[in-house]
């Protein structure tokens, strides 16, 4: 057992404050991972509010972590101290079953032990990354190549991969036609990977007001769906949309903007149900989609083409004693375009 | 010109009865068919009393058209007299958008035109199969392979092609688990076909009466989803589930069916909106899609296959007489599965 500090949130809804947690011992195949920095995603906010239903408390949120390798256990094989690291949102999984022999770890038919607000499979209770250390099997454990920065790496292990894994699933690359409903977090990531596949990227945000940035960043067009030329004019225009927003969309609306045989992904969605005509679907053959994050072995495929192609988040990076005002500016969404957390200010 | 019997809506919601037409001359690349058999399709009755919406009048509906070439204009190259051949749902299209020059004909951006209850690319009105006789071009002309008895394909144009497309689509085959979700016109085609694709076939229907038939067309497995440890046991069991229904399914229950990366098509659909938690679809990566007939080649590769595995409709044979009294047992699921006129008998 070794005691590291953490920012945890008491209980629902209260702010989170700084605290100390146990980490395990370092066991046979575990990593001591020195947290360098942890993203801020939108799913931590929900979880310490306990949006998503009743959560475990305690709760040290956080599955963007980055950092390095301080100690590894005897049966390690593929990680060394001194190794730049990383942890998405899960920590372990079955192991046996389908999913998790096709590296489809994400959808473990057993549930995929989630990096915080979850039960390990030793009985124990985990937390996430906004904390000076962890200890993680190596199999969960994904390398950050050189040519990334920790801190701009920290996000791409949910917003990365989250949007990583839809576009390469559904073939955006050259030729294809792509729009990224949502300039945010898993947005702004969704646009600079969807370029450097390179598919023809177009924004469908609420305003124009990140146009700058998303030109920027690599989309081709921007455009604003509080016009309702947008929807009459890019009628029938995508392959592919991927849709980051967890605000109700008008589905109809949105699956109309697809060409023949187009897919409509959510990565985002809202809690509550959705109504949607299923003849959007049937004319034009279109699918309506979901896809949660992505598997080991293809996170660490999304970390090595982002290394390739010099493809980091955009971050505001924030002391631990900011991480509650950090909050209610993700809540509005006044953030460009993820917060990191520089955990040596815990 | 040429006037053939047929059996006419002259109003909406106003019983068939007969009358004749004036079918156009036989142009250039135009086929006269002698019609020989005409299935009944639940959307005749759709169309003829305005469930979709205002239509035309008088209506000749039948979209599922079998018989015989009787004449052929000078230009006709791939038809002669004396040829079985079969007309489905679609009679022209622009043949110059992108759908239509990639053989998605019935996705064509400027609209196909229907075979009845559509005006032509002339301006005329369209008459369907409820008739002695039928005029249309080439490149929308079907072969019937000789395998195939004109009666039990006629049913092919429509119920198969629409279940044969999403099948071959997503990849129905050897390995495959499919479910069939409805055991009517479509149902019981979609069971022959994903069968003879050597799929893993289920039937999900509201009740085991028609167990014993489903079974014997092909089905593996045959459950009821009136009970409710239908969706318990069969938990993540499919791969493709093709929905013939149209009546509205709770849409999360049916999507638990599906294991990883599933597919639920959706080939029929209630005319209102369905609502669906999307969590149901980014859980398991599922995805819930829509399917619209299929175009001109693909359709004659399902005739060429339904001929070479022995695979016709389940008809009932009628006579034109009884058609207003079929559309009503159509409306009572009391048909097993097709009803075909004969149409000598117009």
């Amino acid at each position: 057992m070794s005691t590291v500090a953490a920012y945890a949130a008491p209980a629902a809804k209260a702010p989170l404050e700084r605290t100390t947690i146990e980490r395990r011992e370092v066991g046979e195949h575990d990593v001591l991972i020195d947290i360098r920095f942890a993203g801020i995603c939108h799913s931590d906010i929900h979880q310490a509010r306990e949006g998503w239903g009743e959560a475990i408390f305690p709760m040290v949120p956080g599955h963007e972590i980055a950092g390095v390798v301080s100690e590894v256990g005897p049966g390690v094989t593929r990680f060394a101290v001194g190794d730049r690291v990383g942890v998405g949102c899960m920590v372990d999984s079955c192991r046996e079953c389908d999913n998790c022999r096709a590296g489809r770890e994400q959808y473990c038919a057993a549930g995929m032990t989630g990096t915080y607000n979850a039960v390990g499979r030793d009985g124990e209770p985990t937390y996430g990354g906004y904390a000076q250390g962890i200890v993680v099997d190596e199999n969960y454990v994904l390398r950050i190549p050189d040519g990334l920065s920790l801190d701009v790496a920290a996000p791409l292990l949910c917003a990365g991969i989250t949007t990583y894994s839809p576009l390469k699933r559904w073939g955006a690359g050259p030729g294809s036609r792509v729009a990224v409903v949502g300039m945010g977090g898993l947005g702004h990531m969704a646009v600079k990977i969807a370029h450097a596949l390179g598919a023809e990227v177009t924004v469908l945000s609420q305003s124009l007001r990140k146009r700058e940035d998303g030109l920027r960043l690599g989309a081709d067009h921007y455009r604003a769906t509080s016009d309702p030329k947008t929807f009459e004019e890019l009628r029938g225009s995508f392959d592919l949309m991927v849709s980051t927003v967890s605000a109700p969309l008008d589905l109809d609306a949105y699956l109309s903007l697809l060409g023949t045989e187009g897919t409509l992904v959510n990565v985002g969605a809202p809690e509550e149900p959705v109504s949607l005509n299923l003849f959007s679907l049937i004319g034009g053959g279109r699918s309506l989609a979901g896809s949660q994050i992505g598997g080991i072995a293809e996170t660490q495929e999304m970390l090595d083409f982002c290394a390739a192609h010099g493809i980091g988040a955009e971050i505001e990076l924030i002391a631990a004693a900011e991480i509650n005002e950090a909050y209610e500016r993700v809540l509005d969404s006044d953030v460009r375009y993820r917060f990191v957390i520089d955990t040596a200010t815990i």
